[in-house]
């Protein structure tokens, strides 16, 4: 077995070349993503065209301009005989940032969006798959199916790419801790499903995209129509959160609609690994997951107190439960549909008890598990630590025992602790300074708050003036890119995008002029 | 070496016993407590009389009764031969609370107090160093000196207590990790003062009543007469918070004095060993200690932003400063003196910009150094936490690289990752379930939030509704012994508090009827 971190001969290259090509691995990635964004963009102006759109033509015109630089960016470039993780995490880091300039395309060819500051902002929640969005009801009224479907797509592209990256690059790459836990696995594990990445990445694929086919026929029975139906469910397996409608959820307004979704999305925050072994026939090793165990349970409990919380300020039972099952799913897998049908409707969290917000916020914090399409710091890394701390209890009882760390079954290796505590401190520094930053800017704690929580956990929704029946409107475009930058982060992991900035800092500095 | 945890034969009973003692360590040293409880509440008799007070004999009485418990509970106890942890744990917890509801009876004898639950809350607020009050601006008018001088003594005792527990008496436990650290410290160090417990703590008292009758000294040199000075020192050296006058600082609106203040405080958030070492001749030792150097710098830096950030919002650069300097440095140290003059001044910073407020949350966090009297999750275990991010963060790029964790010169021991991981997720979860109750009970998300913050981190003063110009009484009753009970879990430390709660719960619970 290869080990974590260790350098690895890629050479994909023909023997016979007959161009010449740079040895880069980001143009190389970029340029391949960017194939994959045009061909998005050509399925939207097909979509416009059978929809009765009169955006086909600027929707193909983005993707002409896609497709081209991006084939030419792979036509001219090679991967490197030698890769350094550094260099991958580089690669993924600007072909994220790259794809998602060009996702701002449409925006503006369409002439929907007024300037590239909010197409940009669109389109890095979208490939993000935060599903914030600067979108008024006035921008849904003018937009084509067309545009609103390659919004929808967005989100998709992103969740292929994040649970391809969550799954196989980086625990292969050594990053981020929970290699470490999935090494020490005894025996069969379906959490390395394939040896080779590639080979991982189609597995993975195929698992998502069943899903996709199930999740719209899903809808369909639900009556909303295809066109809902395929947007949503693009939303919804990406963990995504933008909705094809102004009102989002609260559209429909339907049970049916709302409980579709909730199941999709507990599915979506959990492991595409558990979901690969349920299609295998294995359905039995959800339950055999310690990480799934402490994700229902939260969940659950988190439903039942929002639900006693609302029922307690004053509103009826059942739609108490319905709201608190459906805004507890949404947030704690990091999805961000909303269910309110207005301002201050009981959908409307923003609106809710202080009590009820607490617990949004801290699921806001959590989000999913680990190895799927969902944002937040991982339930892994926040039952390992709760793991820590009980084990540190029962040291100052007995400080000679010895006690092993464990995970369901498996011990876990004692510098995972380190890992994992130095993730989540880097995670809480970064949201600090987004929210310092964001209320220097003159938003209230709250606002400033949530939104830097919500950006970094690519949740889609904030509390205060951001709230599900709001939209990220109500912040600058300044303050906009600091929670698209977020979102990056957070989507990104937190180590391999702040390394990527050092490394392209010091690149930067070594061609200062006046510098050895 | 005694290695932490040990059991040690403590048995300092004569050879010749004439009463009945029962072998009880927490009776003993409750005991001991309020002998030196009753000798304040006596003291505070003196003062009142001297300052022609009304309530000397009631402040007597409480003596009275205060001295006969304490006596005869040391009388007919003694400590066991054996002890554990676990039982000095106990012991302390339970001396903590009811030298807190015989510093309660002042209150209760002179009918300042309307009832158990405000005294008992002004006296847990005292002795933990807290400083948050019940007081009305009626009862500052209605307060005898005497009984204004109890409530100044009681954070005095408070602190007394605070630095054997966490100089001696905690490192020598095994407990919150933080003795790891000390006993990897190579050669000569002044962190362990002397071998024995009791020798450590006669030194360490002995620094403290300098550090007292100096600050005295200060603040009479600045004219504010002998009343104020002593209580405001006694205050100051505890980092209790407190003041005598209803405006608390802001009632002098006197740089000299809040000059004086600030010095005063940011000797009390730093390590007694250091001033000791300072006392004895070496100063420089501050500046050799890495925790030092980070709390002076991260306060630096805090009062710079702050001072940025009110400029920034229209107060005058010189009234900025002084603002930024003075309330800074109260909540870094966890002291909670309020410079403000009235709601809406420019030292109210309830009032202030959002941005000025977060920072201050964040000092609220972290506190002061370790071996202090200051409150909050402590510099050292934040500079930790820091090394243990940025250690992964460099193994991101270089999997293979063996890094040693280092705090200034000295190597620390891997475990302390643990411990200090396991800490800092228990103080937070604690603060977030106590937010949850104060939210449910209808406080909005600041006010609840920074509430638990404060009285965790033993503050005194909130935002939100609670701020420096209020006081606690904006909470109710129930919520007030939520926030007492946190402030006693901030002060004892996480680990043994919720040790003993785990100890007396399963004693309670070998006594139900019914089970073996």
């Amino acid at each position: 077995m290869r080990r974590p971190g260790e350098r690895v001969d890629t050479r994909l290259a023909p023997p016979v070349q007959r161009v010449p090509r740079i040895d880069s691995v980001w143009v190389h990635m970029a340029g391949l993503s960017l194939v994959f964004a045009a061909a998005g963009m050509g399925l939207s102006a097909v979509v416009d065209l059978v929809e009765h759109g009169h955006s086909t033509l600027d929707l193909l015109a983005a993707a002409a301009v896609t497709a081209v630089v991006g084939a030419a960016m792979r036509r001219f470039s090679r991967i490197p005989a030698e890769l350094s993780p550094g260099a991958v995490f580089v690669a993924v880091c600007i072909s994220w940032v790259l794809t998602s300039v060009a996702g701002a395309l449409p925006y503006l060819t369409t002439g929907l969006l007024d300037g590239l500051e909010p197409a940009l902002f669109e389109s890095v929640s979208g490939f993000t798959c935060t599903g914030s969005s600067v979108f008024t009801a006035e921008n849904f009224a003018d937009a084509t199916p067309g545009v609103l479907f390659w919004r929808q797509m967005t989100q998709w592209f992103g969740g292929m790419g994040i649970i391809v990256l969550a799954v196989a690059v980086l625990p292969f790459l050594g990053v981020g801790g929970l290699e470490l836990i999935r090494a020490e696995a005894p025996g069969p594990t379906s959490d390395r499903l394939a040896p080779r990445v590639s080979e991982t990445a189609k597995r993975l694929w195929a698992v998502y995209l069943v899903f996709t086919v199930a999740s719209i026929i899903a809808l369909l029975l639900t009556g909303i129509g295809w066109f809902d139906s395929a947007g949503l469910a693009l939303a919804l397996v990406s963990t995504g959160g933008f909705a094809p409608e102004a009102a989002s959820i609260g559209t429909y307004d339907s049970v049916a609609v709302e409980l579709v979704l909730v199941v999709g999305m507990i599915i979506g925050g959990a492991s595409f690994t558990l979901l690969y072994a349920a299609l295998r026939g294995r359905p039995l090793d959800y339950l055999r997951n310690a990480e799934f165990r402490g994700y229902i349970l939260a969940m659950a409990l988190g439903m039942g107190l929002v639900a006693l919380f609302l029922a307690g300020s004053g509103m009826a039972p059942g739609e108490s439960l319905r709201m608190a099952v459906f805004n507890v799913a949404t947030l704690a897998t990091s999805t961000g549909f909303g269910n309110a049908t207005g301002a201050g409707s009981p959908g409307d969290f923003a609106e809710w008890v202080p009590a009820a917000q607490v617990v949004l916020v801290l699921f806001m914090w959590v989000g999913g598990m680990t190895g799927s399409t969902s944002g937040g710091m991982k339930v892994l890394r926040a039952q390992v630590m709760a793991r820590v701390a009980w084990r540190e209890l029962r040291r100052a009882e007995r400080p000679r025992a010895v006690l092993p760390l464990k995970q369901g079954r498996d011990v876990l290796a004692e510098d995972v602790v380190g890992r994992i505590a130095g993730f989540v401190l880097l995670y809480i520094v970064i949201v600090l300074a987004a929210t310092l930053a964001l209320t220097l800017a003159g938003n209230d704690v709250l606002t400033g708050f949530s939104g830097a929580v919500s950006a970094m956990g690519n949740m889609g929704p904030a509390l205060g003036e951001a709230g599900p029946a709001s939209s990220f409107a109500v912040y600058s475009a300044a303050e906009r890119m600091i929670l698209a930058a977020l979102m990056l982060v957070g989507r990104l992991e937190v180590f391999p995008t702040v390394l990527t900035v050092v490394i392209i800092g010091r690149w930067i500095a070594r061609r200062v002029p006046g510098r050895a």
